[in-house]
């Protein structure tokens, strides 16, 4: 390899990088502006997301033509092909979150009649954790400090925790006011896509990982719940005489 | 290239397709089985479908690891780089319905104990129709026939319509009896795990579409309907008094 090559397959791959940093910003805002679409009942805001995920497509859309030309010619090796494999990984992670976040400013415009704000308030609290986590993640991609992918590693749990005592709070609304019944459907899957993003930014965690170290992460982190599984609050039985 | 490293080569890629068409079989026969657990309350059955997981993660991780090694070592061109590419795209939308159909699995242990059958019939009849689509795409995969993938990537709309008939379904039997609200929570996210699945088998379409034909398949399929999106049935009023 010339030197001249070195140095234009060094600027690919950090063209590469910079395409990813931008499809992050772009997810993490698509998916703290959701949040705020519905905690605020703000439908303009929601349909500023959803307008705006086509940008994140067609950005991973570019990162992909990017990788398929960079393989076809540079044939990158080492780190050099972790780093263009990853690339590929994270895009379709980032292109995943930015769906979750227009889902959820969909069901945002479909809630936003509901008068009772208390329930989405508990949604609000585990979208922040979302983002944070997120936020966290695309850090940790932009900064190559691999601790940080360990402790989003670490966290799922969090999140994992908050879906399974929301779920136990939307079913017990829902028991007690069958009106609840319709809204309370669109906030159990806001919670699951909470709940999803979580685990793409674990995903995230683990890619990042082997990127910089060669190494896996680890396979099986312990599991205090199970996500899918929170058990069934008992029927109300007054509601449903 | 010498001969005995085109022949190699040629191996790798064939072993690699066999890979996934192993994944592909346990993928298919993990949903399948799901779904019969959930529809005959096959608690044995859905355990086989939660334990059966691990290996089709199993299979991913080693598929990767020869995508890895192949790009490494063969740096492949043209179409044997799109199939590489394909390869690793194709088994983590295969690893995705493997976590799906578990998670059905689980709720069939859920909801177990829950009488009337009536609602699960549904599920079931939407189930099958995503059964037959992962079978065609897997089919298309092995007899590289594009025209199964355009007909897979048309067809997703079926089960999207399907998704939303359920939803209101279900949120109307949950709305007349506050005792099938947790049951039919869980049903929802049944369905709406089956019209994911709907989704991976449209990803799988457009990535071997883009492997045979090195084209897109296209951008926007019209779509009649909205999936995330289905309209609320009206509050009913005696249920709620």
């Amino acid at each position: 390899m010339t030197e001249h090559t070195v140095r234009a397959f060094t600027e690919e791959l950090e063209a590469l990088g910079a395409d990813l940093n931008r499809m992050g910003g772009y997810s993490e805002q698509a998916l703290s502006d959701a949040i705020t679409a519905m905690a605020r009942r703000d439908a303009g805001l929601a349909r500023t997301v959803i307008d705006g995920d086509k940008k994140i497509d067609e950005l991973q859309r570019e990162i992909e033509r990017k990788i398929m030309r960079l393989l076809a010619l540079r044939q990158p090796l080492g780190r050099d092909l972790r780093q263009t494999v990853a690339a590929l990984k994270l895009a379709g992670d980032l292109e995943r979150i930015g769906d979750l976040a227009k889902n959820i400013a969909k069901r945002a415009l479909t809630i936003q009649e509901f008068d009772p704000i208390a329930l989405t308030r508990s949604v609000e609290r585990m979208g922040k954790i979302a983002v944070t986590q997120l936020k966290q993640i695309l850090d940790t991609f932009a900064s190559h400090e691999v601790a940080g992918a360990v402790s989003v590693w670490m966290q799922d749990e969090e999140l994992d925790e908050h879906y399974n005592s929301l779920f136990r709070e939307l079913l017990t609304y829902m028991m007690e006011d069958p009106r609840m019944i319709g809204p309370g459907a669109h906030l159990l899957f806001v919670a699951k896509n909470l709940e999803r993003i979580g685990d793409h930014c674990t995903n995230m965690a683990e890619v990042i990982y082997y990127l910089e170290t060669g190494e896996d992460i680890g396979t099986d982190r312990p599991k205090a719940v199970d996500p899918a599984m929170p058990p069934l609050p008992p029927p109300n039985s007054e509601s449903s005489k």
